[in-house]
């Protein structure tokens, strides 16, 4: 058993902060939150284990439910071009090059640090076509301490010949990386299926993908109504469906296991409704949807509708990894939509993205990103002294974390209970 | 004279960078350029003056064109309203305080303190409606070194009775400030005539306002056509003008001398063929814009019609002091507009915002922002190696400079050729 003394802060519930000033969190032995407390039962052996944080503050972890670990290179790099144009001229090069395991572990070896430093406990990631590269990423987050879903890439069409994978590919490989991790992680970092996105998987391979993922149960992950160009194109090529979304559903790919949708800025109607029913993820991905001129997605008509929704950096669409930056971007694209619906869409509070944040993203992997009894003890303790400078309340200093704050704050990260050194870069 | 050798950067025209690797910039001993040298004229006596930088980049420095000093206690703060109640719940209160002047000390030092930190080395500023406070950021900026238009604000109806002053007092305030610039200053640190905005100011003050301006010479700054509610209101307030730009020129404050003009996000027509016609500035404040949910300034268009365009914080409704945040979200404003007006206006490109950052506002303080001969040196020397890990170009690093770096990165401030050391804090 552990117990943390400092100024706690999360959110049970989006609308509200818990905020317990010099308050206690004891975390047992398998790395689970025991509880939360103002003061410490009357208990000597209690309080002789109190590590004291003194005037510091301790939040949950951040969680990117949508990442390119091979963008990673790209990233604050060729923001010139919309979504097609820009995976044709920038992302689909790059991500060729981690046919080189070498060079694979060289740059995933940032990446995970990256992640690390920016408080990131646990990410969805994407990786590419190649199954040794992808390997690689996943012993990386082994090494590290840190969950992830790594994502084996599917695409056998409408991308460059030197990066498509076949169908048997993306199976075999799934496969392997399935029976790696079942032998090596300790339930952490995990599989997930990931086509990239209808337009770049046949018929055949998303049939397979939908069969494998009843078959094991994994989660998925893709992209889904992002820009008008590709939801266009969805369409010439799945004729037979009414909405984008329809085409995953129609392959067992959109919440007949858990699923995450990057994305979702035009989802509304028939794809909104599927999504609820279905229970799938929206991630949102404000900074990268500006980057590409994208859209904004009504994520306030989303929360209303009891839709799941998470957040992602989405690098290197997304030019940063901070989530500090996600969640500025997420409260201003709201902003955005609430002034040009003229006020139909409230935007969303500082308590709502740090949810998201947190326990939004948190909950696809189980119970994450909180510190209720039970949950996973996934922590960041920040010192914001530098900018409690005047007499700031606490609801004021974490707002001003987000908002003025980076990685430099973050003095001890946890995962799972554990203390997180920092990887070797 | 002095020589620095270093990787430089900086844009004479919108369109392109001009990159000069390990090039030499030679500063004579009046702290202006004499020249940029790929290789230096052949003189044994400029070699052995080099100071060479390595591998660093030397770019010039920013310049903040708009900001609002005593806001700074609420940087990341309060960001849940939109402008006219965000300006009287959260704004006016703070700057209330600043009758105090030993509050003021104490603040308007961190204030300058963070503008040398993030690399802007000149900026103007509003302070608040008290002299003597004002004095004492005009004398913060002399100590520092940096350059400053320093604002006494002008307001004295629809704002608090604390928060009032009278015509008399702006217009004896405003000739004692410049009084005090004119023996105590370098000539960096000057007056510049500050109406808050018309909904602020009476026919009488606007009227003394113009004709101080038109007496002195000395420049103008105030808010345009920032959101949709305001400008109503100005049409009420002002029914004989035909757009809220024409209540600010009847009374001389709109070109008549050199004029900034905050926000423009609904700057159109008559209003924009006005501030063409006179060369008044914009001051393009992205971030501000999308955090009270005002609008997304059509820069492209000003840009096409030969407006002069500057950047601005505009600190504490921007969160963050940062210049580099503000280009980043110049880019992807114009993004959002590039989308909604289906391409037709182009968006911004990593030159064209970098120009606005240096030149584009430097402008306005005479030969500021480019090292072209003649320009006064005011320059950063930003190391940016840990972004710098694969074979990246110039441009490229350049670019992720602007996207991923921070504060942390400059090594060395310049301004009018002198190094700044750090400013008491």
């Amino acid at each position: 058993m552990k117990i943390y003394r400092a100024n706690i802060i999360y959110t049970p519930t989006p609308g509200k902060l818990e905020i317990i000033p010099h308050g206690y969190v004891v975390v047992k032995s398998n790395g689970l939150v025991e509880g939360v407390y103002k003061e410490l039962p009357e208990n000597m052996d209690w309080r002789r284990q109190v590590m004291d944080f003194g005037d510091k503050l301790l939040i949950p972890a951040f969680n990117d439910l949508h990442v390119h670990a091979p963008q990673y290179r790209n990233m604050g790099l060729a923001l010139d071009l919309e979504l097609l144009p820009w995976l044709n001229t920038y992302t689909f090069p790059e991500e060729t090059k981690y046919a080189d395991p070498e060079y694979a572990r060289r740059l995933y070896r940032r990446f995970v640090h990256e992640l690390w430093m920016q408080g990131t406990m646990r990410s969805a990631v994407f990786a590419t076509i190649h199954p040794e590269a992808t390997r690689i990423l996943a012993d990386l987050f082994i090494q590290a301490g840190m969950g992830a879903m790594v994502g084996l890439v599917g695409m056998n069409r409408n991308s460059p010949d030197t990066l498509q994978n076949t169908t048997d590919e993306v199976i075999e490989g799934m496969k392997m990386l399935k029976a790696h991790l079942d032998e090596h992680g300790d339930g952490r970092v995990m599989p997930i299926i990931t086509p990239r996105f209808v337009p770049s998987c046949s018929e055949k391979m998303l049939t397979a993908l939908g069969e494998y993922a009843k078959e094991t149960g994994l989660p998925v992950q893709s992209h889904l109504s992002e820009n008008r160009s590709e939801i266009s194109w969805v369409h010439e090529l799945e004729p037979d469906t009414t909405c984008y979304g329809g085409a995953y559903d129609k392959y067992g790919l959109f919440g007949q296991t858990p699923t995450l949708m990057a994305h979702c800025c035009y989802t509304d109607g028939e794809e909104m409704e599927l999504m609820r029913k279905n229970g799938v993820y929206v991630v949102h991905c404000p900074m990268s949807n500006s980057n590409l001129s994208s859209g904004m997605a009504p994520i306030r008509k989303f929360l209303n509708a009891g839709i799941p929704v998470a957040l992602g950096t989405d690098v290197s669409a997304g030019h940063h990894m901070s989530m500090l930056r996600v969640m500025q971007y997420a409260i201003q694209v709201s902003k955005l939509n609430y002034a040009q619906t003229k006020g139909e869409m409230p935007f969303l509070s500082l308590s709502e993205v740090f949810y998201l944040a947190t326990k939004g993203g948190g909950s696809f992997f189980g119970q994450v990103g909180s510190f209720e009894p039970g949950y996973e003890f996934d922590a960041l303790l920040v010192d914001d002294s530098y900018l409690n400078y005047d007499n700031y309340t606490l609801e004021q200093r974490l707002e001003r974390y987000i908002y003025l704050g980076d990685d430099r704050d973050i003095k001890r990260r946890f995962c799972r209970g554990v203390e997180l050194t920092e990887p070797v870069m």
